[in-house]
């Protein structure tokens, strides 16, 4: 492990960073509708390329094609429940990365019973904020959370393999401000694992360019509002060059 | 009623506004996909907290647990409309306020049907424009309409109980310009009917409370885009001594 | 066709795009859930008035009473689909401009089958970029597509009616780093085309008037967040002498 825990430095995120603009890879996002116009905003300034397909119908082709796909579990319906083990069944075969976002699990048996299904099926990467995580770790066996990636978003951003562990000091208190910002976090994390097999090394990339875009938008902005139209500028000129700079990672 | 009607002063709304970032209530909205995004935005720039749950498997247990519940009835689809009459069962138990936005209900008889049965259930903050309003008053008997609150928001937005009425003169006309807002503004009337039982002071206070930021918004904006972005920020930063100086009421 | 072809001037494009903020159509769009915040705020921006039903049980009595329609496949889902021959059966009474959206018709065949029955039905207006157009225009027959006009959207936009082509030269590359601007532009179409019945001119002062917004909206910004908003700012300000002295048309 220990050649694994030496990549997991400054210098490869970056460069993971700058594969995602390079390969521009599909993120297809079972997402909430709240999400939906900054995730995809935030995926495109990221180089990324986006689907958000949820029909039963389609969801199938649309997964299977996709380069990495994300299940978040916010504004939860009948089309994304019946979404779900058909989202499963189709990457059984591709072998794409697949995120999951447990929103609001510890509110809804509906949704817990869900993301179990999920980490069942696993290997995946968690990302969620505390609580959501705590309630979904909880549901499922200590064997079925040791195969995936864990990410625990807040002030300092925890991310865990069960061996490895990272933690992102970047960030700004307006982040937890912004409606879908989450989300989005959930979104970038898929489009890092899509150009990386390393996928503890892929969340932490994708926080890592979400918390410097962050801190460099608060510096032009007055509120909330002006923070998030920042935020999507600051991850489109986000650079090696910056990105170096500014991450802070232990 | 003396004593009540003296309660409804610039004073008592500016700590009424307080409230809300001090209690940080949850606002359970089943509202439309449009306006999603800016109604978050500005729930957590007036510091409450959110959630946007519709699905009939989920919708008692996320309107059980929340400060106030918003049903807004555009972009109605089946499982908003299954959604209606469970939030009205769990409410039942529960005795949060609720508000409702009769969105378009001049234009579909299934809105109407549906707005009515809320109103009929009693009582309910209604926010709409005036040909929203008027369609609804007209669809629901006088003694059903008594027993709510009825916000008709326009140029100079008029708030009744019945008994009392308020006229909030603040605002912009850009904020016809931006989409959503209007709904948004039912969420906010929610975020402060969580904190504030009087109902006809707690809508009030959430229409000075957008007004003001939207005059303030106004002055640092180039048209209704870059008007909705610094909206948020206004609100976010919308103190007491502003809400005191700027409130126009009568 | 002569005649026809003169009045496909810059002159008249200026004045089509003035005759929808003077008439203020409503414009129902039946639009994906991602796009439907900027959608909104760009029709508002141009003056027209906007819905955005999708409940089968309100979707004829919706569209019936629209000034145009728009029919975007993105985001679809089972109301969605059951929406679209819904909306064919009510115009088919009235005889308002459709516009078809065949978001990602190449991906999901789902989609190609609803596009080819929306054209079937023609004449309507489709705007894609071009793999969604080439795959749908490949779907249908030869005489079903000569009934409709087709705008590809790219750097420079082609729009055709089988007989005459013009070429917009307008617009920015951070206009595809913004998610739904490409559907926004369909209702754009669909507002110009409910004042004018050249449906191929209708088409083309749409596309000019986004196109030039965003060229004076990349000027005041820094990356794809800014120019969004800046772009809904410049097409709530774009006037008749701007559209003459920056419409590129040929």
């Amino acid at each position: 492990m220990a050649s694994r825990q030496a990549d997991l430095s400054i210098t490869r995120c970056a460069s993971i960073w700058c594969e995602v603009a390079r390969q521009a890879p599909r993120v297809q996002c079972l997402t909430n509708t709240v999400a939906q116009p900054i995730t995809a905003n935030l995926l495109l300034a990221a180089g990324a390329r986006v689907s958000m397909a949820t029909h039963p119908a389609e969801i199938a082709a649309m997964a299977r094609g996709a380069d990495a796909v994300l299940i978040n579990l916010g504004t939860l319906d009948a089309a994304r429940e019946a979404a779900v083990p058909l989202i499963l069944a189709a990457m059984a075969l591709a072998q794409q990365p697949l995120i999951l976002d447990p929103v609001f699990v510890e509110l809804s048996p509906v949704r817990l019973a869900l993301a179990r299904s999920i980490v069942a099926r696993g290997p995946v990467i968690v990302r969620g904020n505390p609580s959501e995580v705590a309630a979904l770790r909880a549901a499922v066996t200590p064997a079925q959370a040791m195969g995936s990636v864990w990410a625990v978003t807040g002030a300092v951003d925890a991310i865990t393999d069960g061996v490895r562990t990272a933690h992102v000091a970047n960030g700004h208190p307006w982040m937890t401000a912004v409606t879908g910002l989450g989300c989005a976090a959930g979104a970038l994390v898929a489009a890092c694992a899509a150009v990386e097999p390393d996928r503890l090394a892929a969340a932490t990339t994708a926080l890592l360019a979400l918390g410097i875009a962050g801190e460099r938008a608060a510096a032009f902005a007055d509120g909330p509002g002006s923070f998030a139209v920042r935020l999507i500028d600051m991850l489109a000129r986000l650079d090696a060059a910056t990105f170096l700079d500014r991450a802070r990672l232990s």
